[in-house]
């Protein structure tokens, strides 16, 4: 499949390198053509691998992967282009966090709007699904990196793009997805971020992740 | 042990209920010490159960379980005054969410302070604990109803207290406890309430918790 990856970062770059590994076909995006980090990117990653800006990225793919700060998110999709986008599947992988301040924080999710739901504000022909944004991006592209099987979530008002991403998180190893309901669940997964990141500060590893326990698992 | 539990709801009683079938002598407070569902609970719980207003019950229990409504809670411990807990442990089991509008959300925690700060800021010389507010009342005294061992977590910033509070856990079942560290770490256990709100909406149920997976685990 045609992958266009927007962001340069480590979620990018770890998603975008996986993909290539699996065969599909990715371009790298980024504020401007000639971006230094996605040039390098796309000529080390292989076979199916380029590079470009927003606009090039989101054009070349079937569905479109989010993956800058959360802070620039709807910038860099305004930056692609609406018609570039689509009734394509655009995968927020991103959180709101805010790391202007000492200690980051979700900027938004659980004050009343969530950047999943800004994303598909900012682009009501897309199909917007929230994914990813709950674990590292190691733990992303290698789940069972955790030690066992744990889980992933998912949300967006499209079932069909929930469905096509789901299949996409099972080519990357995600063997337990849960679907959270329209994008508007966004809320409960960016606001986990908090959770996550004190997480991370009391066990000293980003290498962990949650496994939902009740009566059916 | 004697325990003080305020707050006369369901978490509050459904805890109290608990303690004194583990043998513990309880003692329901209520913004009135006339309160009729705290004497209703105290002449149904049996053995070991007394109600009494919120300072009655805080003079009485060695440890407290502050229970009531999370915008309540500073109240009712100022209510409980200051002297009848000095020193002692109080548990914060609430969670900050407005149910004024249509959907519960988190007051506090992501927009930079929690509860669980802002109780320990009004009690100085209490040992403040934030534990038991990532589950529903009815696990949190029975965590294998969820399906299997699941994961509780507690945060405050005396390491004693905690110890305390740990073993207490234990005695209501959970067997898998994770200290976040200070305090502040309630930031995170209470904005994990928007993402637990999110999975009840999609599981249509309350009886589930989460697993922590990592290499140790």
């Amino acid at each position: 499949m045609k992958i266009g990856v927007l962001g340069t970062g480590t979620v990018g770059s770890t998603l975008a390198s996986k993909l290539v590994a699996l065969g599909h076909e990715v371009r790298m995006g980024a504020r401007e053509a000639n971006n230094a980090k996605a040039k390098a990117w796309a000529e080390s990653a292989g076979r199916g691998a380029s590079a470009g800006d927003f606009a090039d990225a989101a054009a070349f793919g079937e569905i479109v992967l989010s993956c800058t700060l959360g802070e620039k998110a709807v910038e860099a999709l305004r930056a692609a282009k609406a018609e570039n986008l689509r009734g394509k599947v655009v995968v927020d992988v991103s959180n709101p966090l805010d790391f202007s301040r000492g200690m980051p924080r979700v900027l938004t999710g659980s004050a009343g709007e969530s950047l999943g739901e800004q994303i598909q504000q900012a682009l009501p022909d897309a199909r917007v699904v929230k994914a990813l944004n709950t674990v590292n991006a190691g733990v992303m592209v290698d789940p069972r990196r955790v030690g066992g099987e744990s889980d992933l979530f998912l949300c967006g008002n499209d079932a069909a793009a929930k469905t096509r991403v789901a299949a996409l998180l099972k080519e990357l190893g995600w063997t337990r997805i849960h679907d959270l309901g329209p994008i508007v669940s966004a809320r409960g997964m960016e606001a986990y971020l908090l959770f996550w990141l004190t997480l991370m500060g009391a066990f000293k590893t980003a290498d962990f992740n949650v496994r939902i326990v009740r009566g059916e698992s």
